[in-house]
């Protein structure tokens, strides 16, 4: 029996993905070879890379203006490759801090240049998104966590301005029509909404590189990968792979914009019970409540554990809110079927029903 | 039928890894969950992790006074953060260059402190390990590659002396018995004898770290990683699972004096037919060749085409030699079988019949 699967990183892949993925271990392409053994100078290989890079164009709506990049390190390696590489020692970059995240990301910026907290939600604890804060008009860029997965809370709305918008979409990439152009730079660890840990997506705008009159390592610097098509070494062939399947598969359901009304649907059946349980309660501003992480607690406590049991009962998984935050989180990633989500408000009901 | 893989890397993993690899991404543990949808905070990946740290400590013989570190982004990203983290600014390393990858590493370590290169083999297009240096007694570091996957060399013998040795092992690791204690810092990326692409294995000396007065980003910094148990943020879940799995079956095998063995079994049945064979001839000296990558030509280069197509015929790929060089490139790692050894010594035979 199949498990609800609520984790929110590594995260649900769609069953099909998987299938592929498992079949192509034994043996990929026909070729009595598997994906795990062959060079990734292979024409096979190059051919997933190929197909890869296309599929990220098409889903976010870019063209050649923009590099694709498949990188390793994960998003927490962003935090300090985004300003090594755009920000120049003595010029400002603005960051909006709407978490852990921002606040890594923050941080790291801090060893490059001026760094600029433009408006920030921590005193509230970043229950909401800020949105009174004014567009930068000069600084390298301004830098935003668009979905916070720790915290639950999501922009709906893009800041619009004058200089470039970077964006950290670990947690949201893929799930709702976003068009890319509006961005300088997008970046994602790809272990929620487009495959396995192990490989990270960045998106920039070519024209942004090679300003900073920095030396960096190889290894470090986007545009010997942009020049190298993300070949310069030996690239995370296996979860670049599991990649392509997952926007293959983003692909043939519709692609984002089917993405984001399945991802509504399931986010409004949730916050509904949320709202009109009287067990539950959210903790997000209503208007920016993530429709990927939705974090909630008991208004009582001292029941989580019991409620943790009757989720593991309904075989719903990965339920235990981030240990900083604490109370429950459910993540309805884009693989979620809405029947997943459907066993879980029957789970909370029955909850209600002997502890309300 | 299975192809007989003598691809560089990627390169083969032992059949049973595969096979395992390939059910757990339907079903990781009974868990009804694929080992590429859960957290790599939850306990079954938890308890992966420590596995495969202590299987590292078995297999290079080391204790608690060494740090084991599995991090991202290849050998490639090594050869910028071995300095970075052990080389202060006004302090001296050492290298000895014995082909693509030491002059990479060479390179990197520039933008970090002194270098001096001790010895070299480049005038020689690399096709010897020079022998005829002295150790060092100061200085930062000694770094060598034991083992030159693109010109086929390696080092049959350890430099000894007082400052730390730094080996990049990546294409020779857990392939013959080495004594971890007698190095500084170990790194391999996995894609060769430890596993897929996308993990790289670092084993340092504690006392070495935190001495270059150097401020890193987070993910740079080896401490933060050792401090974490190379969870800082989220690891490559699958290709540390796959590296388990594999040092799992070299251990089960009898351990790298076992691997050992074996491969010196395959590479003396290989080059022994090199040397025989009318058609063929080593680029290496003799006393340095590699175990691991067999590197050979045609003395007349005319039929490299026929020879290729002789050995397609046979089930045998991967055997184009690297761009860079050119001729052929046998890569004998610890699960290609005998079999498959001796499939291409027939191979030339046969060719020899034909072309000598």
């Amino acid at each position: 029996m199949k498990k609800h699967n609520f984790y929110a990183g590594p995260a649900i892949l769609p069953q099909s993905v998987l299938q592929q993925a498992s079949a192509s271990i034994i043996n990929f392409k026909e070729l009595d070879l598997s994906i795990l053994e062959i060079s990734h100078r292979s024409k096979e290989f190059e051919s997933v890379k190929d197909e890869s890079e296309s599929l990220v164009r098409e889903l976010l709506e870019i063209d050649n203006d923009y590099a694709v990049l498949f990188l390793s390190g994960g998003a927490s390696s962003q935090f300090f490759m985004v300003p090594m590489n755009l920000l120049p020692e003595h010029d400002t970059a603005h960051y909006v801090n709407t978490g852990t995240w921002s606040s890594g990301a923050i941080k790291e910026a801090k060893l490059f240049g001026n760094v600029n907290v433009i408006a920030s939600s921590e005193s509230d604890q970043f229950r909401h998104i800020p949105n009174q804060f004014e567009y930068p008009d000069s600084g390298a860029y301004l830098h935003i966590t668009s979905n916070n997965t720790i915290y639950g809370s999501q922009y709906h709305w893009w800041p619009k301005g004058s200089i470039p918008l970077v964006c950290d979409m670990s947690s949201d990439i893929f799930s709702r029509k976003v068009d890319g152009k509006n961005f300088g730079l997008i970046y994602a660890g790809a272990q929620k909404n487009m495959g396995p840990a192990g490989v990270t997506l960045v998106v920039v705008k070519k024209d942004l590189l090679g300003k900073t009159g920095r030396k960096l390592p190889s290894m470090l610097d986007y545009k010997i990968h942009m020049d190298k098509g993300s070949m310069y070494n030996t690239p995370p062939v296996f979860p670049i792979y599991v990649s392509m399947l997952t926007m293959r598969w983003i692909k043939e359901m519709g692609g984002p914009e089917v993405m984001e009304l399945r991802n509504n649907e399931k986010a409004a059946a949730l916050y509904t019970e949320i709202d009109n349980n009287p067990c539950f309660e959210g903790t997000v501003r209503k208007q920016d409540r993530s429709h990927m992480n939705v974090v909630f607690k008991l208004k009582n406590s001292d029941h989580e554990a019991e409620f943790l049991k009757f989720c593991k009962d309904a075989n719903c998984v990965g339920l235990q809110g981030h240990r900083s935050v604490g109370g429950f989180r459910a993540s309805l990633y884009n693989a979620l079927p809405l029947e997943s989500v459907n066993v879980l408000v029957n789970v909370m009901q029955d909850f209600a029903l002997k502890y309300a």
